[in-house]
């Protein structure tokens, strides 16, 4: 993060004060580089993400504080779904003039809350001026060893599809808000503690401020049972089509399965007409979807459950190079959609 | 670079064909997240830039090829000025939709000409739309052993403040391209071959097609000589302030003395009220600035022209913390302006 950017030396300076420093970190903010130092005998890995205003967010709908939290959270779950462990990030703001004057104080609130709990350290970034809307972007760097990182292309025919978590809810919220729910004011009103509306904040919950399975991914990551792993932003139609892409295979998904959260049954029973595929393509689920031999189900469930999560098993992969998605009495099931296109 | 972004799955693909893999790379473009491996004893040294349409560049001014070329450059300067190897780098475009089809390749072409060229492999990024103008956020992976790792802090009063190359050229371009000057027709037209025009095109060039200045800083890390050291894109007056204020130190720099080149003096002899502090506060030179001991200038002064470069002493470290200018009489000049702000 170089001070001499647009003049921002205030913010940057406000930023560096609050940043606490966890492994690794020999130079952090303020100078040409960060530096820092990797565990012996790990690997470096990298993402980056870019998150625009009204494309992946709407600042009437994303609070500046959640917004802060989820942009580092989506990068962490990149790192996550290769069992990595998140180390460092970077990260870079676009601000226009018509921001209030707390909403990059808040947001940056929310990345380094988001931060701590995952022991990354902020080592450095860029701020400027936007045209336009906020651009936030940001960079994750973790490490792993070797042997323990998963990648997309390991997935075998007859290994389960798992998936963690339920899928489906931010879906959800994202159809609830643009329906008119208003993600503040159920935090804020005593009044609204009703099942429907709790379940409703649930979901919306689900989509501005994701947690990303670091612990599970880890655990997974640890178990050598796993042989792919991918993290579900997009729906896990589309992202276990890159596993199956990226290992030169096929499957079949068996939509009755897709677990899903009471509160996304209860909204969705309460509705006709109700878009039943969001578990499939709803997209920014960032729960985990992997796959691992069938002999290994019952450790694959235990270890999901001592991380405090859980795990179903969603599907079989197949030699034949084509995802297939079916019915629980067996009949084939047509998407409505194919994957998630954030806002747009 | 995830494939499931935007739908952007052509492009990616595209991109990462071009990709030539050197040192370190295990897993590039395609997965989660990258992973690349350090060389042993080495740190790792991170930088990340972002570029806003119409804040730092012009579609009008700034052809793609070279602004892919400029977005990687000005990354590879931080490492430079920190003496470390550059590696590896993370591209995200957001891309607007009235950006002509080609704008896109031929920036990516620009960038990934500019990563052959100091053997950076691109290993990641991220696409998406953008509602108004063209994002591109740059992140720069480099290394370097820790004792080599030059930083803005070491100054010591004493020292010799010295600058690579001359100083004042990319200003003198911006304000060549603000005057009417057309970047693209010298290179087309043949009969713009006039020493004012080459001139003129030359200090556009060093705008448009910035060169990070490597092999100095990879030099200057080597030979143990330098105890300070920063690339100058604000200004060498602002950006000299930095290494001041990270020293405990002043300094003060001979505004004579600052090395401006062949073309900048015709262009600014050739002009009443010519902005004559443009080489102290111009910005965007690229060039790097640094210290060392009074004992070592022959060493440095060699050291530099076998990189093929020059440097030049224009100042000295002081104790008192301020940083002042004088004019070659000695009497003291006051700035017009105390560093660069892009466009805006």
């Amino acid at each position: 993060m170089k001070t001499g950017d647009s003049g921002e030396f205030g913010l940057i300076s406000r930023i560096a004060a609050q940043v606490h420093s966890h492994q690794g970190v020999i130079t952090g903010i303020g100078d040409d580089a960060a530096v820092t130092v990797l565990t012996p005998d790990m690997q470096l890995l990298t993402s980056t993400d870019m998150l625009m205003e009204d494309i992946h967010f709407r600042r009437r709908w994303h609070d500046p504080y959640r917004l802060g939290r989820k942009s580092l959270a989506v990068s962490i779950s990149d790192l996550a779904a290769m069992g990595a462990i998140p180390r460092w990030a970077l990260l870079s703001l676009a601000i226009p003039a018509d921001l209030p004057p707390n909403f990059i104080t808040e947001c940056t609130h929310g990345f380094l809350a988001m931060a701590e709990e995952y022991s990354v350290t902020l080592i450095g970034g860029d701020t400027c001026a936007s045209r336009s809307g906020l651009v936030i972007s940001v960079t994750i760097m973790g490490e792993q060893r070797p042997e323990l990182i998963l990648r997309r292309s390991g997935a075998r025919p007859g290994d389960d599809i798992w998936v963690s978590g339920t899928l489906g809810d931010a879906a959800l919220g994202l159809k609830l808000l643009d329906f008119g729910f208003d993600s503040a004011q159920p935090r804020d009103s005593a009044g609204h503690t009703g099942r429907s509306l709790s379940g409703a904040e649930g979901a919306v919950s689900r989509l501005l401020d994701p947690t990303p399975r670091v612990t599970a991914g880890l655990a997974l990551a640890a178990s050598g049972l796993v042989t792919s792993m991918i993290d579900i932003s997009d729906g896990i139609l589309a992202d276990f089509g890159h596993i199956a892409e990226l290992s030169g295979v096929g499957g079949c998904l068996h939509l009755d399965d897709l677990p899903v959260s009471d509160c996304f049954r209860s909204i969705a029973s309460a509705f006709n007409d109700f878009p039943h595929d969001l578990p499939l393509s709803g997209g920014e689920d960032y729960e985990l979807c992997f796959t691992a031999s069938p002999g290994d189900r019952e450790k694959i469930i235990g270890l999901m459950k001592k991380c405090g999560n859980q795990a179903t098993a969603v599907g079989i992969v197949s030699r034949q190079p084509e995802v297939t998605v079916v019915r629980a009495d067996g009949s084939s099931y047509t998407p409505l959609s194919k994957g998630f296109n954030h806002l747009i």
